[in-house]
């Protein structure tokens, strides 16, 4: 790489025979050029192995300027949205990213870490919702020492902060706003009898929701009905399933649903249609997220800000930003310093139904 | 890792008190055991920095066993479903794997492709419909060779085969045999105007989805009009956008849609009912991919083997398969050796009506 970096774009203008301008407009990838002249300059780049500026560091033998995002998996919308906030960050930033997945298994996650370590990654972002006990305490307060101590740093997305003097820092956004509003929209068009399906005791991101649901409630003065929360995964089937035990059981008990996220709210719609009840008509529904189903099934949800939570990780990780005072957010479990919180707002869309008289 | 390399699977049973079997269980991930259990074996490994034999080539110092894709975007579930196949097949055969995104940046692909080979990734998968020109060509000749040299492989996903002696493997599926089909599913319920929205001249995947929509029409005796193809990228906005302009310039010529790929199809679908025209009553509609949105919008469409695509890139790039004989398959562009093709089918939902008498 040392020989290649001292080609200049000079060179390479010489080279494909047009100005450096166009080939800083190639490079860049902003302007539109003809394919022509793209196809010259692009020739000349790999003819000379000019390394362009902005990606020389993420191309150094050390390799600092990749930025590693850790989720679950890429076919979840919500992972997926996010890592593309990274991605998009990183690139503007001169940084090359990597996706890596664990399949929610926590063996991956650790090799996963080890890999980036040993790679010195410039930051290692892990993202989404988990259980909140000792033993996940001590792994990510493990990785924050370890990352750190290669000169990386860790950034926890969606999570929550870990304890004082651990070198992590947090970005999150407002998870029990967004449910406590949305109960209160389905409130405010005359709904008492609300199901929360999607019930998962100890994870984090719903615990957070049932907890603005509550809240919700207990301000209009509707008493939480133990029957109205049930447990589900938070994916499509599950809330297929959920629902369609539920119906089974005897005539809904209820006139709405807030479904813990959209995924779980197109599955409980298709079992609510199968069952011949129709939505809004009959049941109102709302989820969260608002993720790629939420437009096509005309759902009110809550708006996650999945670009900007990417790209804040990655602002964060270099240094671009400051995070806020200790216990500056409303994340669950907060308490130490570095975390950052982004707002949720509600899409309103056509799945409530004004109940009453108006 | 030559010193964890000697810890073995015993010493991490031993410290955390549970059998061998019950370690393997925990670090394999596929059968239940119980959280206080599993938080046990966990702190061991950690505790004796253990490296699972499964894990251990990825972790070596010259990484071979690293499996990259490299596609598009994530956000975008064609991709991301691939992506899926590629990390559980990896993660089946014991490897890691990254998934790197170039936003269909020539330079950014450039870049990761170096990166990759630098930390000679065992294998490098690359996805997408591509502009096939002799730039293409060249820029993925050179990949192949670089790739070869360092050790890594070179797989085409969804792409054209390269020429006779070139080290790239392929796989792709039957993308002209599934716009066939469906075109002539719609055919048989009695559509005669049938409209193309996707026309993307030059791009393979969209040009062998229109090669199977005229040889269907050609056989069926109806004649192509070129007022019926229309241009459209292949996203969402692209067909809302595109419906919205064929339908504010008069009424509609057509009984229905084949929409290029799934999101096309929710944003035609979308402009349909804004102009007060409903599916499948007024216009019927067929979309390609089986992504997501079909399931919601109820969509007749073709089913691509995503999963299957993903798991055959690595299971060929590890020596797990042969590929077929020279020109097996109905690639566009065929004509080389190890190109294995998948087939594709229709998947009937609601969104086609039968015309005529019936």
């Amino acid at each position: 790489m040392t020989a290649s970096n001292r080609v200049t774009i000079r060179d390479v203008a010489k080279r494909a025979g047009v100005s450096v301008a166009t080939v800083s407009r190639v490079l860049g990838g902003e302007y539109p050029v003809l394919a022509a002249t793209r196809n010259k300059v692009v020739r000349a780049v790999r003819e000379l192995d000019y390394v362009p500026n902005a990606h020389a560091r993420a191309l150094s033998a050390a390799r600092p300027g990749a930025i590693a995002i850790v989720v679950n998996s890429v076919a979840v919308p919500y992972y997926a949205l996010i890592a593309q906030g990274v991605e998009e960050q990183a690139a503007q930033e001169g940084r090359l990213s990597l996706i890596c997945t664990t399949g929610g298994d926590t063996g991956r996650e650790l090799s996963i870490v080890r890999l980036l370590r040993e790679q010195r990654a410039e930051a290692v972002i892990l993202v989404g919702s988990v259980v909140v006990d000792d033993e996940y305490r001590e792994r990510m307060t493990e990785y924050a020492h370890a990352l750190a101590a290669a000169g990386s740093r860790l950034v926890l997305c969606g999570r929550p902060p870990l304890g004082e003097g651990v070198p992590a820092l947090v970005v999150g956004f407002d998870n029990t706003g967004g449910a406590h509003a949305v109960t209160a929209h389905l409130l405010s068009a005359g709904h008492r009898r609300i199901l929360y399906l999607g019930l998962r005791p100890g994870h984090t991101t719903s615990d957070s929701r049932v907890a603005g649901y509550r809240a919700a409630l207990a301000e209009h003065g509707v008493p939480a009905d133990p029957d109205l929360e049930v447990e589900a995964e938070f994916d499509r089937e599950a809330g297929y399933a959920a629902m369609r035990r539920r119906l089974a059981a005897g005539p809904p008990s209820f006139t709405a649903v807030f479904a813990g996220n959209d995924l779980v709210a197109a599955g409980a719609i298709q079992a609510l249609r199968e069952h011949g009840l129709r939505v809004p008509d009959d049941i109102s529904i709302v989820g969260y997220d608002d993720v790629p189903p939420a437009q096509d099934l005309d759902l009110t949800t809550v708006h996650l800000p999945h670009d900007e939570l990417g790209r804040t990780a990655v602002r964060l990780a270099l240094g671009r930003l400051t995070p806020g005072p200790p216990s500056s957010g409303p994340m669950d479990g907060a308490g130490s310093a570095r975390v950052l919180t982004l707002g949720t707002h509600i899409v309103v869309r056509g799945s409530v139904r004004r109940l009453g008289p108006r």
